[in-house]
């Protein structure tokens, strides 16, 4: 039977705390049994969460943008390789039961709003005053604010029960 | 030799307003000689946009998102059978050498967001204050805000010169 | 309205008499009308029917592999830059209303099969004894084999009709 | 440290004899500990050699043409959902290290195609005499026949030893 996967999405490139963010969702997400799925690479909050998991035992999928492997995060144990470039991140969101956006980026923010249209609950972290006020425009009962790991964990609980039960 | 394309992308669903600037754009395009690029359904924005083309005497490229012509513009000359999904929002910006934006939705910002990421220009009209503060905050040489169609096409043609410059 | 839209696929490396046949192919597709559809790049089969359709003023659309124009053909008026590798050969199927297959190769033959799978029409030339025999052991009613340009034009007439009346 | 992924392609409807090698396949594949891929449908070799897989404790991803489980064979633990029909198939081949396919299909042989154009090596089984004696006229030193899923493994397991010396 189908494992539950959930996402992790963020920037290549990112702070040091959205860093530290996104290493403890990984944690997280691999106590609760879950699988983690990231864009794969090498890079900012991709690789911190995939390490997250790793360091709590969890299992990890990277779909990768390139034709492959290089580039790879070393902390991803099923490389997904698509060489289909951005357009991967709809299958990124797509593939996610429930999306976690740690940080703001270009491609982070396409895979909100792509995983929102899609009708998957998006559960956003570190954002700025801006991208807050611009998600919050939609008025997607999909998007959900909150400030801290544990409590994205327990709301992808709450909502990814919410989903079973539909 | 290629002919110059310019996308148009925006909401499937749009305010009379915006539909109307999206129908100019598709008119001056034509008048420019240059081929439209859309998303091709029937709706909003991507239909406006190529049936003021064609108004114009212009040809219209459409990169629908299904497996077949089911839900095509009318408008549209040329239709490209994708069946990717969403992940067809990365071809339209892709194939287009500038891509303008009108108005604000899901899949339209998704598409700024990769364009700009992919170092497309993006000339984006009818944005909200959040939609435009938000997209600022990118500090994007490539992003650029105007409010006429006018003003569009003008803005158009000096990107293209100084992209063939380069 | 849509257009015709005719793809011919083919080997990017391919015999002087089959780059001859793919090349007369595309001046009969432009003298019908039609717009050619091709993989886009600047090789063997692709280029040399592409070349044809610009000598009778026709309309060439290519399906790009890459994720911008470099390894164009120059006889491609339309390129659409998919940035899905070898994912495009099925939107080249799917968006031609007839595909026409013209020597053998990797590709070429992925392509047929994934056109007939989708229900499209194929006429193939250039084939050798273990590719026909293998195409016409799946007994599908729409894939066709003929021996000249002009008689894979005869048949192509006679099939987008035959679909018309569908 | 990314696991072995082994491809399993074949067709959606397929002889007794070739589902029983299929699920024969997936346990001898989850014994060497490797991760089985396959294109993920509720049908034919798919779903015969992911139950093999299940059956021997393995660990099964499943390549989704869909954008949603619907369809998903219940033998999948991982299921990527990518929206983009048959365009998957090269997802498929690019994510494998090594391809087996057991039986012939069009979406198979494309597979078979995609994967030996991608430089993978490709072994197959259950093919009749028109489709080896096709595939073999490429004179691919990638494409191996074998008889049984036994003689797979363990050609797999020696083209894995030689890759990872390359």
């Amino acid at each position: 039977m189908a494992k539950i996967i959930v996402g992790v999405m963020g920037p290549g490139s990112a702070s040091e705390e959205t860093l530290a963010t996104a290493e403890k969702l990984g944690q997280l997400i691999a106590e609760q049994g879950w699988i983690l799925l990231t864009g794969g690479r090498n890079a900012g909050v991709m690789d911190a969460t995939s390490r997250g998991a790793k360091e709590s035992g969890g299992l990890t999928v990277g779909i990768l943008p390139t034709g492959d492997r290089s580039g790879m995060s070393p902390n991803v144990d099923i490389p997904i390789v698509t060489d289909v470039g951005s357009a991967r991140n709809n299958i990124n969101v797509l593939s996610s039961e429930i999306v976690i956006a740690c940080g703001v980026g270009m491609g982070t923010i396409s895979e909100v709003l792509l995983a929102a249209k899609a009708g998957k609950y998006v559960i956003l972290l570190h954002q700025t005053s801006s991208s807050k006020a611009f998600l919050e425009e939609f008025s997607s009962p999909r998007i959900h604010f909150v400030f801290t790991a544990e409590e994205a964990i327990t709301l992808a609980k709450e909502l990814l029960q919410r989903q079973s039960n539909n």
